[in-house]
């Protein structure tokens, strides 16, 4: 059932994903292959189902989610080019594909991850599709901003690039991931709930347990696939963690205790939805799929 | 009479970003400190000073222009350590001092970047100071996400990317710094104006009129500094444009044609304040500025 919602959601936003990626000129060609590239490469959409989950869990009309969908997704993508760059984590592959430096070449790379983020910002500001008000979007782009930003994301790539090769505890593991990838997920859910026009600071409260829950949930499985996948179900190279000697919760757990918390926060992330309808059963698939899947 | 009209800018703008460049917590700290090490660097603060002075064209309140003050002078600042990037310009000095990458790793400036542009549209988007109302905000941050993007200033650094030693004609030169600096600096404006609250349409016309024309100028005379200047009171490395075989205006049109281009650019920008009383006299100081400018 998740694999047809997630099937229908992927079609949603690479549409409108597609929609703001054509080059508006010859000259900007180039900039615009390396950004449809990085962004148009078959990936899960894991965000933007979450913001059209969460915006459907209260009831609202999916169009009004579009440009919030649209902006994580962007927001994802740009991250990864980033990351893979050689000064970051040297990484050739990325879904099983040559990643944007290695397809393209550094400098473009750079240049289409930047370019990727103002698109994601343009795609909540801008009137395209059926958008919510203005008080609404604004709430929505500083949600966004927070979250992408040094507090969020890219300070939780800071962290991560820092904890390199150190020993981290379990409450430092969890700061790292909280930012970096924590953050974009918990606004996923905000981004959508926001979008609905119908929340209440209840809701809120309790889309923000769910999502802290399974934005956790989604790194401590990460971190099990890559000790027990292999490289061509990953789409990544497997092993890399412990080989880059990174921090991982099999690492500092044991292997099967990190299996028991990742089926821990899915019930947690269960819990916090108890106050909504069959509306968020989407929202609850979604948290049972994370600490199934095997890639 | 410019020189104070812009230390006092300056300062403005000076303490609004040192407010958004506090560390939230002390695993960000190393982050923060490239991202003020990458603003907080004596810069001229051009276009906050564009954003200050179109505001008061229009008789709007400056406190009103804080944020967009800031997110300029954020995107500037990115733009700036991603271009010094080895894989880019590879540039190891900036207004006299290590660039970002130099001063701290280039991993740390790549993020560093990626941190300031977020900033940039958070500061936008969040309701510090006085900020104007959401449906300004909003038509400002898609101005914002377009000038910075890929089809602005983005797009302006891969075309002159992929221009590296080919023969532009003039139009072509153009039409790169319209994307690489213009779209910036008319955005400054345009931002300005708006934050006012008092922007028609025919002073938005006039004052873009006024931004394209000061904008090329302000490359025009950038590429005879480079010809005409040193390393000392450039504060970078003078020359580095011939050394690259960058495309020019005085390669291109010879040394005394690119500054009679420049005064006829001044010209132009003045004419378009025309409809503007003395609230534009800053306006019009900074286009003669810009031409006269040493560095």
């Amino acid at each position: 059932m998740i694999a047809a919602y997630q099937a229908r959601c992927q079609a949603r936003v690479d549409a409108a994903l597609d929609d703001r990626l054509q080059p508006p000129r010859a000259e900007l060609e180039r900039l615009y292959q390396a950004m449809r590239y990085s962004v148009m490469n078959g990936g899960k959409r894991v965000r933007p189902l979450l913001v059209y989950a969460a915006c459907e869990a209260l009831g609202g009309d999916l169009d009004r989610a579009d440009g919030a969908a649209c902006a994580v997704e962007l927001i994802h993508a740009y991250s990864l080019v980033h990351d893979d760059l050689p000064a970051m984590d040297d990484d050739d592959l990325r879904r099983g594909q040559p990643t944007t430096h290695k397809a393209f070449d550094e400098a473009c790379a750079i240049l289409a991850g930047d370019g990727l983020q103002s698109l994601a910002f343009e795609a909540l500001s801008d009137a395209r599709g059926n958008p919510p008000s203005a008080e609404l979007r604004l709430a929505m782009l500083a949600c966004l901003g927070r979250a992408a930003g040094p507090a969020g994301m890219v300070g939780g790539q800071a962290i991560d690039l820092g904890a390199v090769g150190s020993q981290l505890d379990q409450a430092a593991l969890e700061l790292m991931h909280r930012h970096k990838t924590g953050a974009l997920i918990e606004a996923s859910v905000q981004l959508g709930a926001l979008a609905s026009g119908r929340a209440d600071e209840h809701a809120l409260k309790a889309l923000h347990s769910y999502a802290r829950a399974i934005g956790l949930a989604f790194q401590v499985q990460d971190d099990i696939l890559d000790v027990e996948s292999d490289t061509a179900t990953l789409g990544k190279t497997q092993g890399k963690d412990e080989a880059n000697h990174k921090p991982t919760y099999p690492a500092l757990l044991g292997l099967d205790a990190a299996k028991a918390y990742a089926l821990e926060l899915r019930d947690q992330a269960l819990h916090a939805l108890r106050p909504f309808d069959s509306d968020a059963e989407p929202l609850r698939e979604l948290a049972r799929f994370i600490v199934e899947r095997r890639n």
